[in-house]
């Protein structure tokens, strides 16, 4: 059964069977369980959770990328050659994607198989596009238990694509073990939509398209980053972030920067395994706090004074203390206690 | 009467003799304003609030630059010379502080009078160490309170020191016009103490001490910054971030640090009110969230399951949805609404 028959199908089956074909690496299960807990049905979201618990214990069991770059850094043709390669060393990968932008109706660029075609062909191999759902909240939280699926599904490598549109690089470097960086060498940072923010978050920066660019500007580019990485770095950091060249094209570099995720794993599993249990619980609280703070959005008595509020702030009438405390006021009027 | 004297002077007056001492310019009834501001006493809060009402219309009118640098980098000496070149032109300058780490005895070693004596003396200016209410939340909401007293009172530029603690470079970038940031040049990143981020939020970076440094080490230290400046900066910026140099003790450099202030402001007048304006609202979303989100984190019920639903969330007994869902019923259980 291909995934688009599996998302069309409605109907939502037993944990149980999920449960099982999950755990016995059933490909077309692990899609109708990703399509069950990416589902906004309120009914559904009590199996999805049913079946999260049960695999729980068989997640975790994997190494985590992610890979973020801005359109036109050849993210795709990279994730392919990249994911071959961990393939042909005996890996089992799953390719995910955080993208709150996609629209509902024709999916995400990203994760698209058209355009990883024999990644996608590839038995041993599990793409996804990203979830629809709207809200880089609740994106990330149906990335991150996707993720939880692929592994107790047994791929043993995730890659978590990210297009760098708002926030969602801070959200998969949040739920990731490593986080790499493609850039380009000659596009100048004014074309290639750098963000705030995205180097410090970057575990190594790889230039791509290394060989089809001029030695010198790939050179120049490399020094660069290096310099900036240096600064950013600053007192903070044990290591340096490297900054590697690369071709998704040709997979000129492509063992390098394995080899280099797989150095800092080793180089202290202790860290390793802190991080994970950091992020895990770091997950609990950020879901605590977001569906707090949407169910104060959400509410009827604050979408009624909202705007009101907000005008009287700008307008300088009201300090914004005090419009703090009627919007408060009306939230808690409205879940019956004044 | 000295600040410390009203300090310890524990009758709350009427607002109106607050307001009217503000209005007045009377910086004895300021101080005795931001200590009440700064009060963590709730039927003081009533008074506060309704003082900085009234005042709200008559707030505003000032330049508002953020300063900050690691300790070592010649802060004091630097906000010395600086504050005393903009009264020198004419202006009332209020030199407040955000410093969450300060201890609720001694105050805090930012804007400490004895460290800019010559400031402190002067009748145009008005010096305020940090409050000390302990989160950065409490921190910020009462600098941004404060800032408006002093601007009620007539103080037309606003210094906002920060030490580079936490996320208080943030805090402190989200309420001024202008964000500066001061660094050494020899000292070598790793000793600066840069933390990640705070480059990013710079609208002018200054290499200080520039005139005990050997000049090649300055040029080399500008050339350095500037490269990075550029590649941050990226695509979102309409210009990159300028790097100077100075010194704090001599005053070399800062008039011209003090004219790319001006000519930030007066580029774009509409982009300047824009600014301000959208930090009033996100002044006051912040303040509901953080509001929200204490009042989850204070509530007893969320004191009795936290615990436990950490220890299955690291244990991988429970997934963090799931464990979510505990805490919010808990919380929700307590507000009388199971």
């Amino acid at each position: 059964m291909s995934d688009g028959q599996a998302a069309t199908r409605r109907v939502v089956l037993a944990a149980r069977a999920y449960i099982d074909g999950i755990l016995a690496g059933d490909r077309a299960m692990l899609a109708r369980a990703i399509t069950l807990v990416e589902s906004a049905n309120a009914s559904h979201e009590a199996v999805a959770q049913e079946v999260l618990l049960a695999i729980l214990p068989h997640s975790g069991r994997s190494l985590r990328v992610g890979i973020s770059g801005a359109p036109g850094v050849g993210k795709s043709t990279f994730i392919e050659s990249f994911g071959r390669q961990i393939l042909e060393a005996g890996h089992r990968v799953a390719v995910l994607a955080v993208d709150p932008t996609s629209p509902r109706t024709g999916g995400s660029v990203l994760g698209d198989k058209t355009r990883m075609t024999r990644l996608a062909q590839d038995a041993r191999a599990f793409i996804r596009p990203s979830p629809t759902v709207g809200s880089l909240g609740g994106v990330t939280r149906r990335t991150r238990e996707s993720m939880l699926l692929c592994e107790a599904a047994g791929f043993d490598v995730i890659l978590v694509e990210t297009v760098g549109v708002g926030q969602s690089e801070t959200a998969v470097a949040g739920m990731v073990d490593f986080f790499l960086v493609l850039l380009l060498a000659s596009a100048g940072d004014e074309l290639q939509g750098i963000k705030r923010g995205i180097l410090e978050l970057a575990d190594l920066v790889a230039i791509n398209k290394a060989d089809t660019e001029a030695p010198a500007v790939v050179g120049r580019a490399l020094a660069d980053y290096r310099n900036a990485m240096r600064i950013l770095s600053g007192v903070e950091a044990a290591h340096i972030t490297r900054v590697m060249q690369c071709s998704g094209l040709s997979g000129a570099g492509l063992p390098e920067i394995w080899q280099a995720i797989l150095d800092a794993r080793d180089r202290d599993p202790n860290a390793f395994e802190a991080r994970r249990t950091r992020q895990m619980v770091d997950w609990l609280w950020s879901t605590v706090e977001s569906t707090l703070i949407a169910s104060l959005h959400d509410a009827p008595g604050v979408a009624a004074v909202r705007d009101a509020v907000e005008a009287d702030v700008r307008a300088g009438r009201l300090t914004p203390t005090l419009a703090a405390r009627r919007v408060l006021d009306a939230y808690h009027h409205d879940r019956g206690r004044a």
